[in-house]
């Protein structure tokens, strides 16, 4: 039983940490922190947990914190983490950010979209948590860098074939949707009931902070240097995120040219699920509140375009559940423990 | 292991069934039946499955079907259960049945709801499984009449009231809410995305059928002729049920009472949640996906009157939920196995 | 052509005030004012508008701001429009305020629920604008306590009843429910899209201030001392309010006494629609975007209660509508100039 | 006041032609008809416009039909409006088919998505009513092919810069989003609340049979061979959509560029909002209920790309509205005539 403690509960990344943690088998909770709710029971600020946790949110100093459990989940805002994970990784434990502090491999990158970077060596050991890609290094790194919502549905799709040498890279277009949590807990009058029912919209188009992580890793795997155009939107919906990908095939590739590829990369993979065979798509609703990405493609046959159409839960495969993802294959257990709850069918 | 089949299960209750009784520890579904999907595999009817039940859909004669489980649910329209639940009892199977056929004690009262009954001997035999109520009796049962869901989510905060003579029965209002999945997958312009979608509004006010359904069990438990005046409303969600009953306090009768009262009937149920010492009200949110009934209350000084809310989720403790309840409770398994997944924060 | 002032604008009771002048006839909105907004354009907090609107927010002292109209309507938070309106007033304007401010007669009843009255005054010149009751009253205002929307949706169906002595005022249940635009544009982690979205709940049960508005309207109108259960709940929509009240009928009163009382009492009253004629229920989506309150009920034979149902749109016939409304009776204008647009089928 | 007739007035777009046309001032509804409601007054159908709409929907004859009019919208499913258009051509009657029916300059292009013409030489006859590119010809037609939803969102940003050369033809990729409203009222599993609400998902990819409409204007107004990638999406939301278009720039092309051309190419239209100058992107909140198309657009610098984006009312702009400022651009009046109400503010 690994002690875990996840710092930043209270947000919706935090609290679906708490559910899936809750009921992981080889895990317990061993401190939750919250500045905003420090004292207060968890289940009064998420009370469909009632019954379920009876932890308290504190408020801890890093000298105290870093005692009360051997793994720990930071749920926090990007240049927190950076400043308490040297601390923690120091006193000999294992940390998954979910903030963009480890994401990059280049601070020169990170500071472009946030700011300079102050534990750039730590940049170094930390590993890209997409499981399905990287699942080696992660075995072996105390420090994850958990992908953001956005480049796990876009990089899913679009890395074996990129890698194959079946689309063009340089005609990569992401067209991305997500749930209004993705936003966060956090007052913000684009979250507003008001504001965001009955509303479809684009926003930071072109300029979203995961358009370089998404290029970052896609140039590494390719050793090109990919540029994609990534627009995200928001949908009037909780949970949620379908990404549209759109690419030139490469010549004389086909349909089961692709298929193939995709069915051989994620071979074994448990949380790939493809659809092609089926011949049907994807929708957020069939991965609402589960850790899949269900992948399905079309090509357009007039253009000799693929669009690829792949769909998550913004908060478990594009966050906590990849977190703990992260955290099975860091400590040798099956990456699917605690995480294949029947899915709803509605 | 049981084995269970599932007759109906392409419609909303059918398909949680599937989702509860494919993580349950100690049943196994063996049969599952649709006409509409004959052949077709559940998981291409509910996607979000794929990967969790290999089960394929069939149409099959009464003597066909008997062979193939211990147990059985019925999920499908009334008036075809009290064609099959004899059957199946004849051949010694356990039947739970989700529509109104074996709920009424009075056939008379059935009769005048839906239409002349014609397994009049089984209605007597049949236990209305209302869990926290009657678990006495279902343990001995070998048919279930499972309660609709505006029944459980009312008579569970009036009986132990009622019972205890706090409140006067020939004042009881009862004002409930429904997400739109209580009308089921079957089409209709009244579950039209665009028809329901920012709309709010009463139906059967006063004639609904589970009027007579909750004056029965009610008048049963408390040896008088109580009938309530009792209005559902459709709620623009796809998930969820809160129910408001309004009733006189009998004289002298405080909050401490009428929490006192609760918290003892109560004590044990591990799918009742009071709310009263928390100062908090129930929300369908907070039960969403779980087999659990909310109960809160708030007295009303100027009128000495008892607000009671409860919240259940329509689709679980409100129909599958509880009939897996039963089942557990009839084979002497915990009555929660199966039912207790760590509920979602959103 | 009246010179009309907007002062607290972009709310979403303001900025429903924009868009009923702007399309007005008779009334030209001279000067429209925010604190939050002051010196950007309206069309720009509310860009549906840009094409129709071109005012921008201003900060004004009460010395500058009189002057710029004629008639104000003061959309802001209770308190500050006791502050705003006797200077108003001494100048000579007319005022239709929109919060609780003047709404009451007894300066004791306002206290109990928001503070010390500090225009103890002018609560005797003003009139409660609740239109198809007041509009002799009005018609001679100069300022106007524009009604509440949970007390404008109740008493416009109470009121004729309980004049006519139909219906029973000590046994009045008010079961109401509210899109979440009736909480207005502030932030707040209840009207947060993640919060409400796919939740029900109640609120303020029991406590609810405009419980003693509506209680105290009735008990002028009744010549008794009526205190009336009130229950709000929130629907996940954005506009819409429906209220489901209950109540004994008196002896021998029949579905035709109540129709036949509400259609002579609401005769020839363009935004009272009454649905019994037509065997048909409001419903919050037939009067969205509307000034209309549609009525309509039931009577539980089993009871002998009466149900009334009606709907109305929060922010128009609940608000701002009601406050053009009452400007059109105040000036001479039919009272529906501006509010008759064609509604929308869905 | 012309006389106008709506064949077909039970369909979301038919009801749309209802209420605008109901407040138009130089027209005059003298018939409409629907084969599911014959006998029943509208206002039966749709109970938000009781008091404004007293039709009662009829079924008739073409001999009945051709004389109760001078101008008949026919918002029928495709297929029938071929064999009705030219009988009231005939009788010289004006004709505005909402329908596909018309659209289509070759009858091989229309047959390969929908079935063999035939009415070929009307096709000769009929006029794109994509107003803010055709109003010259519309002028003068006597029958019109309304465009398709997404022809109308997707071709009114593209078609300027496609005419200044502005970007690459062969490039285009176009990801577009609708509110559920544009499958119908008609009954279908994904229109139903419960599958639609919390789901996002494509459909139809590459095969939608708007993109061959798109193509042929494109190809018809650039004189060159378009064929663009076209990709549907279904949002939970009753009205709207939102087209994001993507495109290569020409070399040294800027925003100034762009934005120039689009300010002088719509210069005087009174439908069309550019935003680029207010730095901001449409909404499709901005829209709801309105004839605008809102246009925005960022240019991606990484890439070179330029992404456009358009908003209007699915029912509006892209049916009923766009068809209403057809009729009147045919009849002299101007073109804003009726459709002018103020937007809501939400």
């Amino acid at each position: 039983m690994v002690r875990v403690g996840i710092v930043g509960a209270t947000g919706y990344a935090g609290a679906e940490l708490v559910r899936i943690l809750s009921g992981h088998p080889k895990a317990k909770i061993t401190v939750i922190t919250s500045r905003q709710y420090a004292g207060t029971r968890f289940d009064r600020v998420f009370p469909s947990m009632a019954g379920h946790v009876d932890l308290v949110c504190e408020e801890l100093s890093l000298e105290q914190l870093y005692k009360k459990a051997d793994l720990f989940f930071l749920s926090l805002p990007h240049k927190i983490p950076m400043e308490i994970a040297p601390v923690l990784i120091n006193k000999g434990k294992k940390v998954i950010d979910l903030s963009a502090d480890f994401r990059f491999k280049s601070h020169k990158a990170y500071k472009d979209c946030y700011q300079e970077h102050t534990a750039k060596d730590l940049l170094k050991k930390a590993v890209y948590g997409l499981c399905e890609i990287y699942s080696d290094k992660i075995k072996n790194s105390d420090l994850i860098g958990n992908p953001g919502c956005y480049p796990t549905s876009t990089l899913l799709p679009l890395i074996p074939l990129l890698k194959a040498g079946l689309i063009d890279g340089k005609t990569i277009i992401t067209d991305s949707k997500s749930g209004v949590s993705g936003a966060g807990r956090s007052l913000a009058l684009s979250s507003h009931f008001c504001e965001a029912n009955e509303s479809f919209k684009a926003y930071k188009v072109a300029v979203h902070r995961h358009n370089p992580e998404i290029n970052e890793i896609l140039s590494i795997e390719t050793g090109k240097n990919i540029k994609i155009t990534f627009v995200p939107h928001l949908v009037p919906m909780t949970r949620g995120m379908l990404t549209t990908s759109y690419a030139q095939l490469k010549k004389n590739v086909s349909d089961k040219d692709i298929n193939e590829c995709l069915k051989s990369f994620y071979s074994g993979r448990p949380f790939i699920r493809l659809l092609y065979d089926q011949n049907r798509l994807p929708d957020t609703m069939h991965v609402r509140g589960t850790n899949y990405c269900d992948i399905g493609f079309v090509i357009d046959k007039q253009t000799n375009r693929i669009i690829l159409i792949s769909a998550i839960d913004n908060l478990v495969k594009g966050a906590s559940g990849q977190a703990v993802q992260n955290m099975n294959i860091m400590l040798g257990f099956d990456e699917t423990t605690g995480l294949m709850a029947v899915p709803y069918p509605l």
